[in-house]
């Protein structure tokens, strides 16, 4: 089986670990060292060997920081993971402290004496957070310095997983659809046109679509951990471990790419001296910017000049991402009809629920990786937003209970991520109230039509406006872009509340993902995936309007529907709705599970 | 009669008033000139004396600029104006261009020589704004130039209107609320807290709030042009003109405020050296950073601190607010009772609409001011949406047509804004369609609940998703701050596409007035005035939410009301403000108008 129960650290790690930390520091002469959850490449999920938050302190969040000074240390985290990191962290060694309130830079400030050396490993802080560690420090007389030696790394030693080694391999035309000697003239032209001789690109996700290449260097994503420098002409030099090279890659690669041995990255650096340079500061650490300066080259800030083009999935992989979700849709219908029949009975627990999903999805014989560690909450786990079973948390499912699933798959032709709400017995009247309110703000997302220009926090709001009718909301956003056989959680557009000014266009692929949590109680989300088209011309209309065609199919619970609460177009939107999924993933699963979905996919 | 239908300018201005501006250019060895249409006071309505745009151009819109170099000139205005600039300005004398496209940095630097210099009146430019024109200007080897001695204001010589002096007087506590002294405390201790131990205040309208007077130097709003210095403990100096101020204002601002002529303002400025002072650089020109910097002062951007306080209405301005909404309903009433009555059969033209409707608000007897000049478009100039009826454009409503009034008046405890779109004769059924979409939008705004933090641009697709989901839009924001007897377009809240970070609290008035326009047909647009309260608890609801409570009381058109579009709970709220309306206004109007009312305010 792919997902794993366990955590791979544990309370104990601070106690094995800290003092080995420290010893490494006092060998460089330093007071202090600021230990970051991101890793070289600011990955979301990171390898195992670059978990060095995790190593040092136990916690093993998506989101975190520590700061390790000779007498004391703290563990900084977000709302989300304020449970968690009890849990995990030892209290007696490490303070727990939330990112607001002034985060790490106010707990420098008030911790460290005049005088004091705070080493930084350069290569793992994005210079805005650099800048104001800095800052911080300075204010209490004490000073940050770059370590070339990370001391986490020094005490790991040999202890330490090696850096992963995953074959790249070519990303044929038939899922990528275009040649990456366009794609790399394409983004060559748009950094000419932004006064720019070369970009340096380091997301392995951006790396991953500019050269059609996928790699395996971190789990659930199909990402390969290198560097490339692209220049304007559409020239390119890609920096990969010899190692991970598969020996169909160079003549893929063609010959206005070199590929080169990551050793091989500074003195590239050095050699853009007097160039214009495009680096994107949200994906690229302050190592680079500071290697580029002292090279002399003149450093544009500007966005990652591959996101905007990755977000917008050409025809080939929005066929693609249909297939996929056909596919995955028919594992899920399976999934479902379980759920509704026979778990009915067994009330099974949160991990035969993971083990069985998993094993639909196995079951078509080209699932390359879960898009994620598949969150399955029941009853009460499931009003933990980033619930992921673990073997001593698992509950089984009650008679009366809500179960959220959300899962996602990666296909080579597609990345799907899906949430489902089933109720196991009788739910209750406040559920069905509440999952109608849920979808209801679904469906607004849904049949959107807005014009060109728009951004996602101009939608959000549809998909809330019923919940906040009702005196109620969630803590988290409405919908995230997607890879295509890359990231599940891909930018840089973005449905929330939250700041984000890039215009919705044709091709992005978004989650529509509203949800209600009752602490203690249940939890219900629903989530589709869905791309951003050119709407079908109204009649009357006068302007042309985007809007969405939704890729997942799987029918909705409707023991959760309270119809009266619907209007008429909304009942008439779910109705078609599920008439599609009857349609499409009738014909692909078996008769038992056929019959079942033309009951959960009749009219309301 | 307040309102006036002629136009203060015209385009012969540029041939008489085009070759005195560069003869006082070249006194003064300019190349050429900057001419903005902001003035002093970066006010939008600007007193005849400071409209020196319109002066040298012809163009009496409420944004633009010209720049005037020795031997051509150009006039930039934004999508609003593309057609009345052509009527006003000689396209002999002046290329026209849109602020799009580069606007007037790259107009300069396509057009300045090497070693040139332009002028600039630093007392009329933000010092963004100064930025990018000094920066366009040097890519072209040109130099901007600060001038004392504004060659338009020395063109214009005696012909030139004198300033303002409207007198300055006490707005009562009753209708206030607040003593300045609390204000001047509170926002003082909001300036310590920023680290700032002073700020200067040039918006009008805040100095207006902040030392609870009123003037008349603007016309449409009672603001006196002055400027202000706030330091942290609350005293302040208030820099006003001596003929302005009335025998009763010194006693009334105290002994922590002095008062002084405007000429001790430069002195003033020079005294704070030393000191952390706070300017808002979207409502100060760059002089008064030139003038802090040049003291020593250490100058911090931020925004005007009275403009947040300003815009949460306290309990008393609310109250006012109600009356005012009483008051004005009951004359708008009257006058849409006259439109759905006599007017069908007299046909009035624009003019005589106008007249009317001041009539009734005239025979409040308590009328201040229009808060703007009244809006009265028939047919087709009902699609234009900053329409305004002058001599040569007034058209009569004909039996078919639709007619859109926007209007507002001026009280002591209040300022009002609203629109209604009322059918001539029978509407046709595209009419009625579009109409309805109008008022979903409307509605579903001001029936939203929303959390805390929540900005205009959140709700925006609220007022348009029913437009949109029909192919059509409006070009326009669709809610707008309002002021307490100040102007009628105030910040910083806004409700629109842009960008606006304010997030909206309790006491906030805001528009709501989604439109449609059908160029050369008909224009629709339904504004009511709201303010933010904290909503109601719902049954089952679990966190505070935030609302709107609804100002304006004025029935909607019925006769463009398609019923069958709306939904049950759209009914509903409809019928439940029309109820409201009758038991508001029946009372205060006569039997004809009362019996009418009656009609209007039936259930759908």
């Amino acid at each position: 089986m792919r997902q794993s129960f366990d955590e791979h650290a544990d309370s104990s790690f601070g106690q094995r670990h800290l003092p080995r930390i420290r010893q490494a520091m006092a060998e460089l002469g330093l007071d202090g060292f600021l230990v970051p959850h991101e890793d070289e490449h600011q990955n979301e999920y990171l390898p195992a060997a670059n978990d060095r938050l995790a190593w040092a302190t136990g916690f093993t969040g998506s989101a975190g920081a520590a700061v390790i000074l000779k007498d004391k240390a703290a563990v900084f985290v977000d709302g989300r993971y304020t449970l968690q990191v009890k849990d995990q962290v030892d209290q007696s060694l490490f303070e727990l402290r939330d990112f607001v309130d002034g985060g790490v830079p106010a707990w420098l400030e008030s911790q460290l004496a005049r005088g004091q050396k705070v080493g930084f490993d350069p290569r793992l802080h994005s210079p805005e957070t650099l800048e104001r560690l800095r800052s911080a420090a300075a204010r209490a007389g004490a000073e940050l310095l770059p370590v070339q030696d990370n001391p986490v790394d020094r005490a790991w030693g040999a202890e330490r997983p090696p850096q992963p080694k995953a074959p790249v391999t070519p990303h044929p035309l038939d899922y990528a659809g275009e040649a990456s000697a366009s794609k790399r003239a394409r983004v060559g032209r748009s950094l000419a046109e932004a006064g720019a001789d070369a970009a340096v690109i380091t997301s392995p996700a951006s790396i991953a679509w500019l050269f059609n290449i996928r790699g395996g260097d971190v789990i659930r994503s199909p990402l390969p951990l290198s560097q490339a420098v692209l220049n304007a002409d559409g020239t390119a030099r890609l920096f990969l471990d010899p190692d991970k090279v598969t020996p169909e890659l160079p003549a893929w690669l063609g010959n206005q790419v070199t590929l080169e041995p990551p050793e091989a990255l500074p003195a590239a650096l050095e050699s853009l001296g007097g160039k214009r340079v495009l680096v994107d500061p949200a994906q690229s650490s302050a190592w680079y910017f500071e290697a580029l300066e002292g090279s002399g080259a003149g450093v544009l800030h500007g966005q990652d000049p591959c996101a905007l083009p990755r977000a917008c999935k050409n025809p080939t992989e929005i066929e693609g991402a249909k297939h996929a979700h056909q596919r995955d849709g028919a594992a899920l219908t399976r999934f479902l009809h379980w759920v509704a029949t026979d778990a009915q009975e067994t009330l099974p627990d949160e991990r035969e629920i993971v083990a069985r999903l998993e094993h639909f999805r196995e079951q078509t014989g080209v699932l390359k990786d879960l898009s994620f560690d598949t969150i399955a909450g029941a009853g009460s786990n499931g009003a933990i937003v980033h619930y992921r079973p673990t073997t001593h948390k698992i509950r089984k499912v009650e008679p009366g209970e809500l179960l959220l699933v959300d899962s996602g798959a990666q296909y080579l032709d597609g990345t799907t991520d899906v949430t489902r709400t089933m109720a196991i017995g009788e739910p209750s009247a406040e559920m069905r109230h509440r999952y109608t309110l849920v979808l209801k703000g679904h469906l607004a997302l849904g049949r959107a039509r807005f014009p060109q220009g728009t951004t996602g926090p101009m939608l959000d709001a549809l998909a809330r406006a019923p919940l906040w009718a009702a005196g109620l909301d969630y803590d988290h956003g409405t919908g995230h872009g997607v890879g295509s056989y890359l990231g599940v959680h891909e930018g840089p557009q973005r449905i929330a509340k939250t700041d984000n000014k890039v215009a919705l266009r044709p091709g992005m692929i978004v989650s529509n993902e509203p949800g209600y949590y009752k602490t203690g109680a249940y939890g219900i989300r629903v989530e589709n995936l869905q791309f951003v088209t050119e709407a079908a011309d109204v009649a009357g209309g006068e302007r042309k309007m985007l809007g969405f065609e939704t890729l997942t199919l799987a029918p909705h619970e409707r023991a959760l529907i309270e119809v009266g609460m619907l209007t008429a177009e909304e009942r008439a939107q779910v109705d078609a709705y599920h008439a599609r999924v009857l349609t499409e993933i009738g014909p692909l699963v078996e008769p038992d599970v056929r019959a079942w979905l033309e009951g959960a996919c009749a009219p309301l």
